[in-house]
């Protein structure tokens, strides 16, 4: 034990499975807010875990494995959408929730680390997103969409894949073209005059 | 001049201006197709454009200011849309021929250095889409969804902004995430199943 390898007065903490686990993972997640991608090393996250070098590489073999896992399990799940009356109402509540994912701290990492990695790690980093968030985000809009069809305000031949493709593109496209943050405002004006005039009766 | 700074045969040729400068950028393009972003060199291109470094470091200061000029003047315009009799066709014409700058030699080259370059690179090339395809072609959007408004398939109030982002956010994102082509079948997908009942009275 050194000084170097731990903060003064931060000895190692004896801890076990999923205790060690957790307090690697909040340590990985600090780290990348703090120093980022590619400043992140694992003695970084092993000093900040109060923990050795080889508690991580038993769990994780590279650096790239430990933050995937760390984004993956970080991003808060989407959960389910309650029936709020209108497709708009509903499609709007889900759009809100998305964004607010992405604005957790693992959603923000997530964007950084993109903004930061080389082309091969971004390949495997967007995986994370579309797993964690946009493949669920579709799944979630073609049921609102579908509930939308019985209750009668979504047009029967609504029905083709790419309708849930419009949401995560869009969201996608303006953070990256135009820096959009999707405030309240833009999320409601893109449901307003994009997706209930494609889905109406 | 050594044998290894030009091929065998293909001494020097003294050409000046625009002459010299189309022959660089076409050797640019070439190297690009052939050995791609990471291990194009100036020493390359000259070698392919048959002339010196210096003719290339005089015009520009790096491989990216090259490569940035090659992908920019290189991608065909869009043009204009003629009109068809229906913003159905108009918009499909439009794509297709999106579709089609996205698979000239530069276009090809443009996802390649995008899928190999580093961030800082990537943010500059995809300004290159922006200015090149995706800002021109919201545009000619525009003028398709108004010229729509007065023929009258379009409802008069399509006029929100977020309307000209969808074509080329599904664009960027079905690339990216299905990896797809965008045959024209698909094409005539999006317009029929999202686009035309999003702008229909």
């Amino acid at each position: 034990m050194t000084g170097s390898r731990w903060p003064q007065g931060a000895a190692p903490v004896r801890r076990r499975g999923p205790a060690l686990e957790r307090a690697i993972l909040d340590a990985a997640l600090e780290q990348l807010g703090t120093v980022g991608w590619n400043a992140l090393t694992m003695e970084g996250v092993a000093a900040g875990a109060r923990t050795g070098k080889a508690a991580l590489y038993r769990r994780w073999s590279s650096k790239a494995d430990l933050v995937a896992e760390v984004l993956s399990e970080g991003l808060p799940p989407l959960g389910e959408i309650a029936d709020h009356g209108s497709v708009r109402e509903d499609l709007y509540r889900l759009c809100v929730r998305m964004r607010d994912v992405m604005r957790s701290p693992a959603g923000e990492a997530l964007s950084a680390v993109l903004h930061e990695c080389d082309p091969t790690h971004a390949y495997r980093f967007r995986e994370v997103i579309r797993d964690g968030l946009h493949g669920p985000a579709q799944l979630l809009i073609r049921t609102l969409v579908d509930r939308g069809m019985e209750r009668g305000d979504v047009r029967p031949d609504a029905t083709n894949e790419m309708i849930t493709d419009v949401i995560p593109a869009l969201f996608m496209y303006r953070a990256k073209v135009c820096g959009s943050e999707w405030l309240d405002g833009e999320i409601a004006e893109m449901i307003d005059s994009l997706m209930v005039p494609m889905l109406r009766m």
